[in-house]
């Protein structure tokens, strides 16, 4: 249990990681989609170039900086899975001269200003909202949807590529049937999408990008590719929602033991909002903010027992509540890991990783 | 309204800063207290040099990589407000020499362990919990306050400085009459520390240190120093905790509009959890992420009206819900402003400042 650490590091079991993108690359070999991984939750070289041992070839980010962090890194086949917008557009510059750049149009009202100012070379889905209500276009938008394939269709140095969809809805699930509904619907409104406008555009292509549905669906008919982006860590979240056991769980965070109070079973870590996000829970402990693993000497964790959780964070605090044997055993100086509820938060919280095989990987820094 | 902006920026509105730093400089003089202000809500070399204008010496931080930053800046006088454990104690290195640098002890199990790895020079505290149940002695422990009072002073090369608190329940309060109930039961446990002890330890001082108690507080009788830190930008929390209203909140994200959903009165924005933080506000709106201002050509905001607030967050995406004329008058390509619920966490998360005098001013960095 005692170990130096100084300051709360972000734990990355590589073996688990591994793991996971083995059995996704393995699930979209065996429905035929291809893998399109979203790397906003990992954001490091180092892990892509763990995923593309696996035969991935392209990658899905959240950002116009983030795409030009990975296409320096190699990668020549990256879609920015944000809408995009009047200043992205302007910004791409030479980017998709340089690698296969691929973008979404996510509402119709903006879209012909937006494909105006793209550079040539850029290849275009169309957002399709399957239920989040986050961003893209209704499928019930005929006529929408009509005007602007036509307009992407219509401007010979783009490609239209196809629709995308990220049915975020999934994280409200609570049980593997929950996800399966969303994906299945997900599914259909893809593929019905595909048959409505399959004779006019018939190399459009379907893309359907979240963890939950992609760890959970047995469905792909119609479906051409997917970009989950959490499986690579998972979390509680996932956990919670059915995507994954907390044995899949691949990123920790060690933070030191600063104080221990008895009279209420609580200590306190340095480990606070900066370190893990503010992203919560609701399960049998309440809201809480992570889960209390406990630290082996090689960086590895054991997370077997209910040892506690993060009942409270402030800006570098974090307080969390044990159980009985779990508090005995610890003291100021020694250090514990805590479950991230929400992996890629806290990965971006923390923009660098400590493997448990002793490395240090570096992380995409986009502010500051 | 249209605005060039790429990214989400966090605004700083110099002048709101400056008169709430006048106000609380003005309050400290008035009430005789020594302001020692919290500098991790700003995190930046300028901001710690607007407050030195203001006569203020001494500045409180929650790390000690945050205490070198500020130390480097030509602090000579710093409280890292931080549970003082074996690997801070063990880091100080040479920086108790440099500053007049003060730490907090914060149980009694560990106190003479991290007492005896002080390095020679250092400055102590006790914390005391004061009702927040984070950390600090129990007031009414007085046997283990008897001891570590007794071992600090026994200790020849240390200082016995006083006693410190952050009465953070009082985030808890939603009027000025409740934060008030905090802050005199807060007053009184110190009051009562010092006539206890004040016989045997004769310089003891007593330290108060959150921002809605500072701000709303108007009895400090046996108070000697105070150290808010939120104060300098408040927020949505505070205004709703009653410590401020919204015209002197100082920060504001900009974020372009990247997408617009008339159907249901929705816009979207490049700005998501990663630039405000996930930490929520819960009012007439529901629980939400912040509300929305309109920005001014100068970098300057207006909150008067309830044009909306932000509904939901995923890592760079930010969902606005708002009335009709506001959504009427925004397209894709604007800038729009939101009011930050909590402005430690957006600015720790932005870590840069952009002032409306057209600025970009530095932050702090402790990780990655």
């Amino acid at each position: 249990m005692n170990r130096l650490i100084d300051e709360p590091i972000l734990l990355l079991d590589e073996q688990r990681v591994q793991v996971n993108i083995r059995r996704m690359a393995d699930k979209a070999e065996r429905y035929s989609v291809r893998l399109k991984p979203h790397f906003k939750t990992h954001q490091s070289r180092i892990v892509g170039e763990w995923i593309r041992r696996y035969g991935v070839r392209a990658a899905t980010v959240s950002s116009l900086p983030m795409a030009r962090y990975f296409a320096e890194a190699g990668w020549d086949d990256i879609t920015v899975a944000f809408p995009c917008n009047p200043a992205m557009a302007r910004n791409i510059g030479s980017l998709s001269r340089q690698i296969d750049l691929a973008v979404l149009i996510s509402e119709p009202h903006s879209a012909k200003g937006v494909l105006d100012a793209l550079p040539p070379g850029c290849r275009v889905y169309i957002e399709i909202d399957t239920g989040s209500q986050r961003t893209g276009f209704a499928p019930s938008e005929t006529d929408a949807l009509d005007q602007t394939l036509a307009l992407i269709n219509g401007k010979s140095d783009l490609h239209l590529h196809g629709f995308y969809s990220h049915p975020g809805h999934s994280y409200a699930c609570r049980t593997e049937k929950e996800v399966r509904a969303v994906h299945e619907e997900a599914v259909q409104i893809m593929q019905q999408l595909k048959e409505r406008y399959g004779a006019e555009y018939p190399s459009l292509a379907t893309c359907l990008g979240d963890t939950p549905c992609c760890s959970v669906g047995d469905n792909f008919d119609g479906i051409d590719e997917i970009s989950p982006g959490n499986f690579i860590f998972y979390d509680l979240m996932q956990e919670q929602i059915g995507s994954c056991p907390a044995g899949q769980i691949a990123v920790a965070l060690a933070c030191p033991v600063v104080a221990t109070y008895p009279r209420r079973n609580e200590i306190a870590v340095h480990g606070g909002a900066i370190h893990l996000s503010k992203d919560s829970l609701s399960d049998m402990n309440g809201t809480h903010y992570g889960r209390v693993v406990s630290l082996n000497d090689d960086h590895s964790w054991n997370e077997a027992e209910q040892y506690g959780y993060v009942k409270s964070l402030s800006q570098e605090h974090g307080i969390i509540r044990c159980n009985d044997a779990f508090f005995a055993s610890v003291e100021a100086g020694d250090a514990i890991g805590i479950l991230p509820v929400h992996s890629c938060l806290t990965a971006d919280c923390m923009a660098a990783y400590h493997t448990t095989a002793g490395k240090r990987l570096d992380h995409f820094r986009g502010r500051g």
